[in-house]
């Protein structure tokens, strides 16, 4: 874990690539080297790192900032979840999502998921990756469709990249999210057919 | 419990006071006597008998139908929720409603609320009555919103109800549920403000 927190850039190998002309970013070869992975318990500090990080920001989950770590992962390994880690070479787990039924019953057939990762492993092509690898193992599941019940108006790049994937707005709640800054945001439901 | 499970019927005063054209129905009576309170432990089994009469019916919640008592009861008296309990003079407790943030962190000013009546207390306005019970609650408690994620489309007497104390459907979730005989349905989420 020590040597995963000090690493905070791509390796010198892709930015020697990447200067040199043979790759056109980081990004491409960051996607390639990028290894996503069913968690283990031994994933648990590096998961826990992320998850803290992600919520203690509070601006783009509404899960209390000060949640324990026990809270946490219980939550994120929580029953009928399915748990899975992005890992790259010298660098560790930068990133973690999981896929789960979005309801119980009837409800079952949707899934849902959410995407966390580290701040200095962002604006890299991960959370892209990683939903790409989620609608794989949703379809792989058997779901017919995926929703997210809590996107927050004000995480444009989530929205982007969910519209990019082909997820639509299909509900908004006003005022929904009170965000630190901004105070009431509007937060919309995204869903999306797993069946085309 | 065995005696509030032969109670089918208003009791004989109720009865006669629309005979004799006293009042106009046995609703209006049993709003009056109809007490609606904080639940206890010792309300476990009269919730149980309710809960697993609506799950089991399967068409209403996507809840699993074959829940177990202990899995019923810690999702009805889950952490900060507030349940509550509905009972009439010699019917006993008829039905039970939730109240409870829809999410935590900046998400916690949404209450959420799901509500259930026994199939013989149905049609005699309980609904309506712990709705209002529970709007007042909310607005007691400092909720600034109430949602609701999950109102099927097909349970059309919730949805005119819900729309009658001013929820709008904000979203509508495609083919999100599966009922037992109409197939793939939409459900509805539905939202109202307290601050007006």
């Amino acid at each position: 874990m020590a040597r995963r927190a000090k690493a905070r850039r791509p390796c010198c190998f892709v930015r020697a690539l990447v200067v040199a002309g043979i790759v056109a970013s980081e990004e491409v070869v960051l996607q390639c080297c990028m290894k996503i992975r069913p968690a283990t318990d031994a994933d648990a500090d590096a998961i826990w790192k992320i998850f803290h990080e992600v919520v203690a920001d509070g601006d783009t989950y509404a899960l209390d900032p000060n949640i324990s770590r026990e809270d946490a992962l219980a939550y994120w390994f929580g029953p009928g979840t399915h748990t899975y880690v992005a890992e790259q070479p010298a660098k560790g787990i930068d990133g973690t999502y999981i896929l789960r039924p979005n309801q119980s019953g009837g409800g079952s057939h949707v899934a849902n998921a959410g995407f966390m990762v580290s701040a200095n492993a962002r604006r890299q092509g991960m959370g892209r990756a990683m939903a790409d690898h989620c609608l794989s193992e949703a379809r792989r599941l058997g779901f017919r469709a995926m929703q997210f019940n809590y996107v927050i108006s004000t995480n444009t790049a989530a929205i982007r990249l969910w519209q990019d994937l082909g997820f639509e707005i299909v509900g908004t709640l006003p005022d929904a999210f009170h965000h630190s800054e901004k105070g009431y945001a509007d937060v919309y439901v995204m869903y999306r057919s797993l069946l085309v």
